[in-house]
């Protein structure tokens, strides 16, 4: 820890927040990469190839067998989720929302691409050297951006976008390591992502922060907070993430009533959430007033919490259950936790990531695990259990429900391992992030609208002018 | 009258709108007495359940095959209806956004776990006394709970959380009893729910208004009126009713060309009803301005009206047709209609739920009789005719006409008869609800954020300051 | 020149907004209209019939084959790309987000109407004098929509309701006759629009705006600029047309394979553009700051610019190319090219759509043309070449690289030429358009909100009246 102190100290040098050379540099030169590897390495699938038109006529395929079909309502619904319900959930902050939608809008797009390649590397590069991408590798880039996007969560308001893209960078690469070992090495089932997605990302974005720990974080403290406007920004990101959801969880299980029935657990799992959200957030308020932290946030737990288990025969019962937990101990989290770790950890978390992501994530991929420990054949049926956990050679639940443990274990260590080498790096004084005393203000990376008393004085005008003094005073004063 | 009104003045009671024991409690007991229904009754159905693949090979179906792949984008449609449509449609007032987003939100999410439950026993209750669900009763759900959405229109901003949730598990019981007597007892049919959904839905909501009628709610009218910002953030709402009217109508309709033409029959009424909104609002403002109240809800009129008629042969010009006239109709009651209903009949009704969802309800349910009466085999084909209505037995069109015409009947008696048995309950004096003069104000039952002044203050100290005095004197006077 | 000058002069007569009569006359007028041509000419298609049952019986087709299934879910993403995506785009205006979203709603709604007809009478009228619609209609009559929108925005602000459905009457027939040359008589192949769509509806609208140029429009200046609020409302707009874009381009391509690639294709082009727009914004202001302007519009930039060759083997590192040049200069478009149009080629472009729409078009139209022209059996396939391009006789890649080179220019042409002739019908002084002191500004054609300090007086009433004779004067100047 004394070395981590003493790099603290070599990096607290005065801020610059002046990116006009280091982001457009970083974005062309990463871009350009992009297109050079897409040269040598992508190609499209079969699915998604001219020569698809052979394929069906052997194999006498309907049109509608192409992936495409199984895949694209659920894939937009998850591009959607990416773009607008991560960036508008972060716009409550009253003054970074173009930060919030502008950066999260950059590096979704920057990680997609290089996520592609990651997991195409790891996962399905070919004899001939080339990797294949169809609908299914879109969402599963989308997948590994969330993660990213996550560990924004932690760090906002306080990041410069350099420093932003070159989280995402290494978070992707360290993502596309951690899921190749949790699914194709450990055999780990992780539809939804609990493990793999949450867990990671949010203990990522967690080190991370507290790796930049700003002492003097509270000379912001007056922007660190919502008004009446952003909040409802943030509410079309809440909903969003909440109706789709169900896509997130079913978009890359078996076709079928794989997909049907993770759909069905998620709804219910995420219906359960605002009960027990709802209920906290008053119980815990003076007058019973809710909170809209934690209804913007804490609602979406039980998403989160059902991810592993979704495609397990998990019953809707069961999804209640976990929804209601996941409610509960989120906004818990909110009013204890968050503060504590401010306060002991000297961990900031800005969204409260570790409420939504990091403490759901870890209960989805334990549930995840006894619901696999515990399935029989009598509730699968013989063929419904292979199918379901791909079981070969001599696997059986009980050994299953172990790796499922192993993966959560692996999730954990490569997000809270990867943060601390990553938040190294990040210290280096020069990615123009923000003084303590300029946290949560577009104003130093954004061109703001001059006006900003919106459209007073314009109205004032118009207006009957009954003293005329008054009136110019007053302007004066506005405008000063 | 006389009893209702000795009991109106038996609960004029002073106001207490702490909720802190009672929102909590009634969301946990709710939950938990969810989770122990689902436990005992329902379970996956086939297409969702890990057999299915059982199924799947004895019957050489294809995976696409499973209900799911005809559903789920319909159902997502729907799902942003209920949560972001009728949610943000409802935050125009200028201080009720959080009210309006955040209790749609949780009765919703309460909604639809007792829907499941409710329309599970009266609709698809097995022979092993267990209900089964997939994406079908998913969206039946949602559809459920749009009739108590409707109804929170009527109230909206003078009604607590705990009102509003007793509303709810009310309206979505005698909507399940209502809905099971209209589709399985007379055998109508209401694809898109003019008659079952909106008319019930509207009237229960109008009677619940009528028998919680607020004589001083005058004190509160600084607040019933939107601002700028608040009536762009009512269109979201109106957008995405809009655009995925033609999912919601064509949800649930026959596979193949039922959906089919569903979508275009709405997607043409709805286009139809903006032209006469936009003309009538017009028309009936000083130098032809248009108010944003119309073009937010009479838009939407034509999908209401078109619900029940869309599967059927109403070719596209008759589609048209009930979208004019539902544009002008809505229009006008929002212009004349609703001052009347407040002054004369001591409804008060925000929303104007009365235009927007009970008059075209009804003509909907009217279109519906007219259409299903004047069927033809030669429109049809023979098939078609059997196929699009489910004739069973010596059933005619004539017949159906009349069964349609009942329909319409029993949904408005519920409608009525169910609102005033519930406003009666909700007239008790232990539910939270705000005093007349603190109506449309999330100030009771939120938290909201200090700092009102928006960005301004903030912005202040960072121009030059000419003059130190004057803008001190003015930023004492806004903090103030 | 010297004609359109004296016509020019000719129309300059004192400006009326009052709109009572012209605006619901013309909405009464041409809605009716379509009533009867409906009632006339258009009839469901086989899929949407409910013939289609004895179809499906005879072919052995499953349901699924329906073409409501291949088609509905991204005819969904396009809606919400025509209503929300290009309305919530134009609500950048800090006092003209009324007119954007609701001018917009207007136009597309009466738009999609005489589009079904226009391209019904060009493209599909039977034998029996029918046009039969079905889904793949509605997604063309959306396309058909979007040209207009884009011209809309050349003139966004500076228009009456009234004039905006003359130039959208006028559009949508030029749209519909050019679609008709490029499609069917010259056999070019244009997925998602570039030239059909993009070039010619920025053409169009850069026409009118040339012909209805307005010499004193600074005076509005202080109108045409946005607020903070109103840039993030923006954002939405953005978004959902980044995100369903690849919905847009793959709308109506070849089932399978076709609509596969495209999606690749233009999700993978809109990634890379958005790092060049932020590289290219960043680099050229001031301390390297981004401009909302830039992210808003040049991030779509790629989206354009693939549309023709979307359903080529462009390959993945092709679309990444043509996403990278595009955001370059679609952003140096925003910086130089359109304050140069404004000061000497007099072509007043509010939105900017020359660079969003019409560069990025042309170029879409040169790539389509090149990739065309390079078409290989060896890359295609044999059955694949012939599926893609729809070959028949002698046709070959060279000289369907050659008719799409000639389609772009048939777009050009429509675009300028017709815009001209519309943009003379424009300057008559019949229309209520506003006058150059009065363009940007709800407030002539909507009722607006009366209280527009937001909540700010009403917040002050309930604070600490520490120093009452202070507020007092304070409440006086704002009120005055």
């Amino acid at each position: 820890m004394g070395c981590v102190q003493s790099f603290r100290e070599l990096c607290d040098r005065p801020k610059n927040t002046n990116v006009r050379i280091s982001l457009p540099a970083v974005c062309i030169v990463w871009e350009t990469a992009m297109i050079i590897l897409f040269g040598i390495f992508i190609r499209y699938d079969d699915d998604s190839d001219s020569h698809w038109i052979d394929d069906r006529k052997e194999t006498n395929k309907s049109d509608m067998e192409n992936e495409f079909y199984f895949r694209y309502p659920s894939f937009q619904d998850v591009h959607v989720m990416i773009f607008v319900g991560f960036g508008f959930l972060m716009t409550f902050l009253k003054r970074y929302s173009f930060g919030a939608v502008g950066f999260n809008f950059l590096i979704a797009a920057f990680g997609l691409q290089w996520a592609l390649l990651m997991q195409g590397w790891f996962g399905s590069l070919g004899p001939d050297g080339k990797i294949k991408i169809g609908v299914e590798s879109l969402i599963n880039a989308d997948f590994c951006v969330a993660s990213c996007l996550i560990a924004y969560g932690a760090v906002l308001g306080k990041a410069s976008a350099v420093q932003l893209m070159v989280m995402t960078l290494f978070g992707i690469t360290l993502f596309a390591v951690e899921e190749h070992i949790i699914i194709h090495i450990i055999h780990a089932k992780d539809a939804g992502g609990s493990m793999v997605i949450h867990t990671f990302g949010a203990y990522y974005g967690l080190s991370i922060s507290w790796m930049l720990y700003r002492p003097n974080l509270n000379q912001s403290s007056r922007l660190q907070c919502s008004v009446y406007q952003s909040d409802v920004f943030a509410m079309i990101g809440t909903l969003f993430l909440w109706m789709f959801w169900p896509s997130f969880n079913s978009a890359i299980t078996d076709h079928g009533d794989g997909q049907h029935r993770a759909v069905i657990n998620t709804y219910l799992a995420l219906a359960s959430t605002v009960l027990t959200t709802v209920a906290v957030s008053s119980l815990f308020q003076k007058h019973g007033k809710l909170d809209m932290v934690h209804i913007q946030n804490s609602t979406l737990a039980g998403g989160v919490a059902v991810g592993t288990a979704a495609e397990f025969m998990l019953m809707p019962y069961g999804s209640l259950i976990v929804g209601f937990c996941c409610g509960i101990i989120s906004t818990l989290g909110y009013i204890y936790l968050t503060p504590f770790m401010e306060k002991y950890l000297k961990i900031q978390d800005t969204c409260g990531i570790h409420n939504l992501h990091a403490m759901p994530g870890v209960i989805g991929g334990i549930v995840g695990a006894i619901t696999a420990a515990a399935a029989t054949e009598s509730v699968y049926g013989v063929e419904g259990l292979k199918e379901t956990f791909d079981f070969v050679g001599d696997m059986s639940p009980t050994k299953q429900g172990g790796y499922q443990a192993a993966a959560l274990c692996v999730a954990i260590c490569f997000g809270v391992g990867g943060g601390i080498l990553v938040g190294c790096v990040l210290r280096l004084p020069i990615w123009g992030d923000p003084a303590d005393d300029s946290c949560f203000d577009d104003e130093h990376y954004w061109e703001l609208p001059q006006d900003e008393e919106s459209t007073q004085p314009v109205l004032q005008y118009n207006n009957h002018m009954r003293n005329k003094d008054v009136i110019e005073t007053n302007f004066n004063m506005q405008q000063t």
